[in-house]
């Protein structure tokens, strides 16, 4: 199997990598925008070769877009098109999917083209706070889950191809529809990059002083501000696109922050401790 | 060297093992009013002897408070008074040193006490999100920070045997006033605590189905939630005690997610890109 690649940064290049690696792919052909990332992906030999955006296109079994979603709304619609174009003058049966991290929009971009079922939406929830090729490694999905949205709206084919890929990468798959989804990666990813960014805004605006930031940060701060390092090529149109639900949850949180902040206010010890233990009950869902 | 462990969770437990292991103490004796927690304890061995508050004040050489600051504020004047009545029959060279949170409020209840000298203030910057002697461990400590604060408020004699002490954990030791340390953690500590029981408030609150958020949290939710299994003993007067502090950061918290908000709902993509740019400087001071 030929399995190209557009974007080349983390998320991309570890599948590359490991795609190669568990032989799911025989060659895997890569895309890259940014001549810097291109010529690290090239020199660390995150795929066999670099191509063009339309050669990509045009030779691969399954065609991975693993680039911003802003990007991938627009980049999208134009694979189907090619796909269409290659199917008028006869069989196409190639595939493409993307790997982003709202799916809706994407849902919506490409709902009506004749070509939707050669497209699998599914996000791999698997990363870190680093982006670019150099921050690609083996085993990133190992364990962890992949929603496959509206997978009723792809081709049984295209959707086994897509699982099939998963299980190479040791990944759970999980299905639901679309506007799920996006409620759902609000309530469990979004969010705590909001509150990451917030938390390192709020240090470093006060905290004049970095060397007692420095000496002082326990793991505890560390690992609570971490997603703040995330790149805002990828959270940008994430934020943007998954508006509405994020701006729920936010105002949920915003709510919880004003209730904790009442209660130090007026040093109401019982009403601290209560949001606390009710707090505590995510001891429930995350080990 | 004889100390004596007063609250035998997290940090008292853990300080138990490693100061016998590393030799510091010759005995180590400890305090545990919880009576499971005690018997834990006891049948871990983290102690040589469980012994009464009063058996452990008169008997050491060292004594350690590390119990809940609002429990510590009540304690120490107690402990130095204890050693005063000894003082008057005799020398009393013995000291008493706590591992709390926050400073001000334990520094302003000793400020006049004849037996000030014998005090140091310290603050051990390690823990995990468990509690109970069951969370203690060796190796808990290693490399951190540990801060001692008003130094110059102690005897040269008690401030180093803290520093041997601290030495003897492997940390390293900044020094610092009161006043400072609790406007430095509210930073780089009190803040993420709130802002992880924040989300896992919302989170709880409107996810109603749990198997969801149990599949779906990857590493990046798991980081930022986990403080928020920190146990409402040890924060409810941590919160209390640095109040003003902590409003005022988390009003300036408040303030940049009303930013973020604000940024979200105009779907302003500079603006949101702005502000993770300005987010991501973090990367210069963790790691």
């Amino acid at each position: 199997m030929k399995v190209g690649i557009i974007g080349l940064g983390l998320i991309g290049g570890s599948m590359a990598v490991d795609l190669k690696r568990k032989g799911f792919a025989d060659e895997v052909l890569g895309v890259e925008a940014e001549p810097v990332n291109a010529a690290a992906a090239e020199k660390i030999g995150l795929v066999d070769r670099v191509v063009t955006y339309e050669e990509c296109v045009s030779q691969s079994d399954v065609v991975i877009l693993a680039v911003p979603v802003g990007a991938a709304v627009r980049m999208l619609p134009d694979v189907l098109d090619k796909f269409h174009e290659e199917a008028k003058s006869g069989k196409c049966d190639r595939m493409v999917m993307d790997v982003c991290s709202t799916k809706e929009r994407l849902a919506h971009s490409v709902r009506y083209h004749p070509m939707r079922r050669q497209y699998v939406a599914t996000h791999p929830m698997a990363g870190t706070e680093y982006s670019g090729p150099w921050a690609a490694m083996p085993g990133l999905f190992d364990g962890h889950a992949c929603i496959i949205c509206d997978s009723e709206e792809s081709s049984p084919k295209s959707v086994r191809t897509a699982e099939a890929l998963y299980d190479a990468l040791n990944m759970r798959t999980i299905y639901m529809n679309a506007s799920s989804h996006d409620v759902h990666t609000a309530y469990v990813s979004h969010i705590s990059h909001v509150t990451s960014f917030a938390l390192a805004l709020t240090v470093l605006d006060k905290e004049k002083d970095e060397k007692h930031i420095f000496d002082l940060a326990s793991g505890g701060f560390s690992s609570t501000v971490r997603l703040a390092k995330s790149s805002p090529d990828m959270w940008t149109p994430i934020l943007t696109q998954n508006r509405d639900n994020v701006l729920h949850v936010m105002d949920t949180y915003i709510e919880k922050m004003n209730a904790f902040r009442q209660a130090i206010a007026d040093s109401d010890e019982d009403a601290i401790r209560s949001l606390i233990e009710d707090a505590n009950k995510i001891r429930r869902i995350i080990r």
